[in-house]
């Protein structure tokens, strides 16, 4: 068994779900590349090495171009703003390491495509982290499809309705803001659903006619009680898509929609079946396939279980539960691989890039009123 | 109690609903206009007669004008293919008699048009059969909206699928022929979904984008063995919609969704909460506010009972379950209010005609790539 | 299309629900006896004769004897109190009528033996209202069962909670007294669940020990203000069973059950498969089947429809949704073609008796805290 | 943050969920002891080394002794076959070590009191990995039940069916044999089922009456082909129980209910409400309370979230859902805060030994055929 060295940029929630994972990866998967707990950082000094020991890295900094310029690390973690995406994954490249970046990529296409040409220059491996579409469950319902259990594709439709921002009395916020944050529902909650409709359709949308909505206007300003300042972008965000395939389907997301938690709901029409998803069931797939008997004809409801690789990583027997960490560990196991292989996994800064290029065509139509091509 | 003679005009699936809805009507809802079923028409006399026997009918005849002009009937339900419910309706309406209309209004907005034009000219009550909008629990989270429990009104999301065409091996039909039948799933299937966009957004939709998909594009031609024939309507319709309140939504509907018998799913989401139903349980509502209790916040689901007027006058307690045909006879309870009210019930045939004009929308919007305005 | 005089004693829930089952009939089913509404009987003239117009019948009486008299009778609905099911059944029977009761047969077993004697003495069909089991869905599972599609039966499971008398506000009542109704929800809520066991098992339930609690038990006297009265029977009412065919299973009621307003759940263990039913959800059917691909495998969920027979008499459509009075109007259909070819139906009065023995053998046993024989 | 040196015996499931519990542990709740993976055991010594590795464990041993002898070690986690859970555990309990054993207790209750005396004359903490009622959920539904949510507690039903032996193809094993392990499903399913009564309940089973069944009476003999051997203990496993709070309750599990993987499902009754949890959908509860207005009522579906503790150490959000394994961390936690503060956790070995106490009770009940106390 090898080490590979990890360094993890952030100590937040993804900061924390990266190092539960890169602890728990040998444990779980044995073989492989083994992750050692090398180097720790987070801005400020003082919770960086406290989060040290509590992570039980071997070291911590607060400056993140030690991680990246550190000889015992391979393997960065970049669980820090969307908006210094781009600056640490580039120089992480640049010095030679492998990125797991959070997803989305950036915040713009351009930035996106910076940190592209970075990973095409290099020899490393990457990895956005649309984490979703790592599930056990998920992962070998894209394969059912590629064994024709439900035929043809035929048709993607996608629903992501969180409610974050649901309560109007919630203050104002640079999240509110086009100029502080970009696109709101769109960056947010569309990049995940996008990385779904990609993975799922085996396609990427090509086309589409994009929608957005602001359901609360106005928000109290934080800082000037009894004023208020306009929410200028996007609460909802919805679209009709064509895929390169030739498939249509449908998307929409809400930051707003009330009682969603994690309201990822999808469904891959096909010619002879339907396959859904409710990642607030992550362990739960429905499955439609023609019955011999009309009378036994229905969805089925499929549990997660040792059959579908590699949740027997975890657990050996079914019906009893992965979590999202455990789907974030799946993640890095996937990523490992890569590294170990050589050959990309999905979804590399590549397959990121044309994430990104949906959310902007979503974002010129919705502002132009015109069908537009991606 | 008063009663109304009723001429039932076709034999087939809504003749029957009809029927039973007539026969039962008084039992249900005592008080009020009793329905007599007075004449039968089906075009086979033979038919016609059989059928008045089990159906309990005082007379039967297979000419539609008899029913029209029989000084004893003074509802008439048309319960005949779509291509003729211009033709009787208004026939109906200028001999004085109130409609009962199945869904959808008619196959063009011209012929619609004239069938709003002739019940403006009467003085009759005029219904149309949406009849997932008369559920009692459906008319109960209307209510409730009313009342604010969710708060403003701030989206609709609407899906209806069916899988009537899903397999593939099915031969080519009429409906299947743009001539034939004018649109495909738009017709057939948006239009029920349009009904409860309106109603439960108490607003209609005014501006839209559509897009059409054919998905199995050649079917067997079945007069021409090893022949196909081309499909030239859609299989699936979607649409992006904004409503005259400044409400924004989506819809889709597709009869080649495999597993989906009545897949009418909708979402109403509101300022304070969301409500979400799904026809193929009908008798369960689900119903998100916000929670005192952090720890106890979620969505209820709520069944149909007692306190979800009509259903007492089926069943007096709750669970109990209400089908499709006790339904209609809910409907039905609403159009004699009407009657014997002088009031207009929803969805007349001015409600209805807002119905077929959105639909037609989506087809200039499918066929020209542009949002157009309804 | 032959006629049959029709008679129904009692116009509350279930005169109601019988006389729509009888104006229904005809038309859902065609063929076969067509109900002809002849008389009804309600103790109160004068709400008799406002029912009969609404109801549609041709005549009214406050005497049940004038039913069971009357020559254009030919088949008797007993809609009473249990108290007086015996004494009509028994005249009906023997004044040569046909007899659909409701459930439970009788108040206890010394009356539910007499009234199988005077149908056993008579050419005449019975039934009792057990509507649980007439559902066609239900009928379908057990056509299944016998197909061997889950192997074997290994075993029964069943749960009938209601929250009925759940608020311990709800003052006494004749209910809540041993003397004035035997046991409480052994004989109200107990019965149903037995039909279902006997019905699903293909066998009777043939030794068991049962047990009893009373969750409330005092609750304020209507009659005196700040009083209260004992309750002396069971609010809850348990069992472990053995059947005849040697399974087992267990059985669980409780009329104190807050949120369950119909819960009969029960399940059919079998050695190569499980099929549940919920009646909160009676057009929905789960089943198990051992899958070749162990990535496929997991519970089904089949909606009604029209292959599960009688079905399609009401709805061409699955997935569109019976209800109670649906499920009435096919308890109905059996009786009637049993009465046609003269071969009983079931549950008739000697099925019924099978269902007392057992309600009888669970009080013996939680009364004497030993296994019984039924 | 100080640490807790800790050894692990057994490198099966247990042995691996334990060993990521202890590596995610510092990161996930901070604070507290941080174990320090300092000893692991495996009865094969090249197995012990390579999985040393793998889990990242300092050192590695084939000899459990040297686990209970190591003076780094002070907390030691029991992963074994049940048949060496006492040796064991009482070695490291007389060696000053807290022991944190895998369920059930023993394979008797003799060697469970053995534990206990053990426990009792220690200065250690202990626990039994009875881990459902571990989940953040379970305990939040607990302290709702404290607050009196639900009204006085008045009933709980529990069930728990897997289909590990569903299959009749399946061999003979030792699982089988009363001599080899004793009970079957009593002991491998319904200890976990009493131990959410006894939780949830917050009192002890005191009285009951159980049975048993063999629904697989012969299975092939692995060593002899064409063969067969008797299973002489339980594939299910049923009670009644009377609780020594006064409320009454229903168990019943199964080793052999075709399509349940993890079917634990329970119910607490209350005078104002009903909670409900099924373990296959861990991040649900239900939860019934009454409702101001009748149209509203109906039951919540709670996901998981960060208001329910210690849900938050592990993600921020609601809905994105908890897995076996932070479970199994959680439980990890409540341990640490036992050891750090010296007051016991549930379920300790005083806490499994009335758990034992219950299946030993079902057992003699089973085979008496009497009502027996615990």
């Amino acid at each position: 068994m090898k080490e590979i060295g990890v360094g993890v940029i952030g100590t937040a929630f993804m900061g924390k779900a990266h190092s539960i994972a890169y602890a728990a990866a040998g444990t779980a998967f044995g073989g492989g590349l083994r992750p050692r707990l090398e180097l720790l950082c987070d801005i400020n000094p003082e919770r960086a090495e406290r989060k040290r020991i509590e992570m039980g890295f071997a070291r911590a900094t607060s400056d993140y171009m030690d991680v990246v310029n550190d000889p015992r690390v391979d393997l960065i973690s970049v669980c820090v703003p969307n908006s210094v995406h781009k600056e640490i994954s580039v120089a992480a490249l640049k010095a030679g390491k492998h990125v797991w970046c959070e997803k989305p990529m950036a915040t713009n296409v351009q930035e996106a495509q910076e940190m592209l040409d970075a990973a095409r220059e290099s020899d490393c491996q990457t990895m956005l982290g649309y984490n979703y579409t790592q599930n056990p469950l998920v992962q070998s319902a894209r394969q059912l499809i590629e064994e024709g259990v439900i035929g043809r594709v035929t048709g993607f439709h996608g629903i992501y309705d969180v409610d974050n921002e649901a309560d109007a009395g919630r203050p104002h916020s640079w999240r509110m803001s086009r100029e502080a944050s970009g696109t709101g529902a769109n960056a947010d909650v569309m990049c995940h659903l996008v990385s779904i409709a990609h993975f799922m359709a085996g396609s990427e949308i090509s086309r589409l006619v994009g929608d957005y909505d602001t359901v609360h206007k106005e928000r109290a300003d934080p800082k000037n009680p009894g004023q208020t300042l306009t929410v200028d972008n996007d609460d909802v965000c919805t679209a009709l898509a064509h895929f390169e395939s030739g498939i249509k389907g449908t998307l929409r997301v809400s930051r707003v929609a009330w009682g969603r938690k994690c309201g990822l709901k999808w469904e891959i029409h096909g010619s002879e079946g339907m396959i859904c998803h409710d990642q607030e069931r992550l362990n739960e797939l429905k499955l439609y396939t023609r019955s011999d008997d009309p009378r036994q004809q229905g969805f089925k409801t499929i549990l997660s279980g040792p059959n579908h690789e590699p949740y027997d990583a975890f657990l050996p027997n079914g019906g009893h539960t992965l979590g999202f960490i455990d789907v974030k560990t799946c993640e890095l196991h996937s990523l490992l691989k890569a590294i170990e292989t050589g050959k990309p996994t999905w979804p590399s800064f590549e397959d990121g890039m044309k994430i990104e290029n949906v959310m902007d065509a979503i974002d010129r139509s919705a502002l132009s009123g015109q069908w537009v091509d991606v």
